[in-house]
């Protein structure tokens, strides 16, 4: 069984470096391109797809909408899922990472962004950025909806989805893409390859870069690799790690 | 109970004045636009939706994925499937309309185009144009699969569709938009307004303009009208209706 992971590209908030969370903004030019090339490449490879899986945030949706154009793959079926969204980061949603640094210190920040279960602030209800406003979640039970995520309890959620979701779709033989972010694809690296608590948080997941689980009829993970040029992808990992230092 | 149909943008082909039918090609730059134009209308005329319904042809999804994007609902779950398909034309699929009227006259033309109950020549199993050959009906039952089809077969697997699946949707009390095409839309009409096998032939219905449906809870329509300017729809509907004369 092979199963698919794609991070989305460049977002307009990513390249503002802005924390973003479940603020709904979409790809960058950059991010367009890099979605894009993310198709040519699997087309390239020889992949195919029965279903795909993505988030209710469109620059994860455009990430995989370009994909499957690439592909000539646009009549697959996709489900979206809240469940999938980039982890919640509560009243930090829409803050510059840098001035975010300079106010509550490049440590806390740090704690923040990469510590397992630590919260950031959450947002009130009535705050206009709230889930609870978003006519995307209206249908979305209310007690499910969180007003700010660890990185643990991004991970719970994704896990329970995968299991309960997408795991049997695989069993039964489908071939698999998930189109997501950076730490709902953590929860499943973590899962998949029994990553430590304390290891995880310092897994970075370039962007618009198919990754390939390959797993046994157990579930245990044979092999995983990235495809594309394993040059530009270290650059890439290395670009991600450093967006929460303070600038100079 | 409301329901909007819209019909997909002008295609590469519609440009090119060929036999479409299952042809799995792209808008055109101008349809493109007209179909963001339809999403602009919706969003300014207040419509919302729960759940879409769309073809398994780029034109269409395309279509409808530029509606969501300019509502801002991405998110919205999308249903694709093959019953929603234009007409398949059969073995007339990729030829030029003028080209045909020269070659089995003007009338045979508009017979195959414009009779209700009769199919233009069958497309071999082994042609290349074969929905047999297609990846995209890989998984549907080969016996369900027409090789050619008449404005009659159409609306019969169209009609099936809407009342299994799309109408307990609504009965549910779900917004419902379906993007499709001239053909599958025109089954829809055929059967809401109770049109007669004579009448159906000569309904053209404009591309990229919402038609809106309002039902009462027996499903009887209380009235059907497009949004947009009513001058700009008429020019639509003649230019629709002179496609298929012999070009001077």
């Amino acid at each position: 069984m092979k199963l698919v992971l794609v991070r989305h590209g460049e977002s307009e908030w990513n390249k503002l470096n802005l924390f973003t969370g479940w603020t709904d903004v979409d790809l960058s030019e950059k991010g367009h391109e890099e979605a894009k090339n993310a198709g040519k490449l699997l087309k390239e490879e020889g992949y195919d797809f029965d279903v795909c899986y993505t988030s209710y945030l469109k620059r994860a949706i455009h990430t995989l909408y370009h994909i499957l154009d690439e592909m000539d793959r646009a009549w697959l079926p996709v489900n979206k899922s809240w469940k999938l969204n980039e982890r919640h980061y509560g009243a930090l949603q829409g803050l510059n990472k840098s001035e975010t640094a300079e106010k509550y210190g490049e440590e806390q920040v740090k704690i923040w962004r990469r510590s397992f279960n630590i919260k950031p602030p959450a947002l009130d209800a009535d705050d206009e950025r709230s889930a609870l406003k978003q006519p995307m979640y209206r249908d979305v039970d209310k007690g499910l909806l969180p007003a700010n995520e660890s990185l643990e309890t991004t991970i719970e959620r994704v896990v329970l989805y995968f299991n309960e979701v997408i795991k049997p779709d695989m069993q039964e033989g489908k071939r698999v893409i998930i189109a997501a972010h950076g730490n709902s694809l953590r929860a499943l690296v973590k899962y998949f390859d029994n990553i430590s608590d304390e290891e995880i948080v310092g897994v970075n997941i370039p962007t618009g870069t198919p990754l390939v689980y390959e797993f046994d009829d157990d579930f245990k993970v044979i092999r995983s690799y990235y495809l594309g040029d394993q040059e530009a992808l270290k650059a890439k990992m290395e670009a991600v790690a450093n967006q929460g230092k303070k600038q100079q």
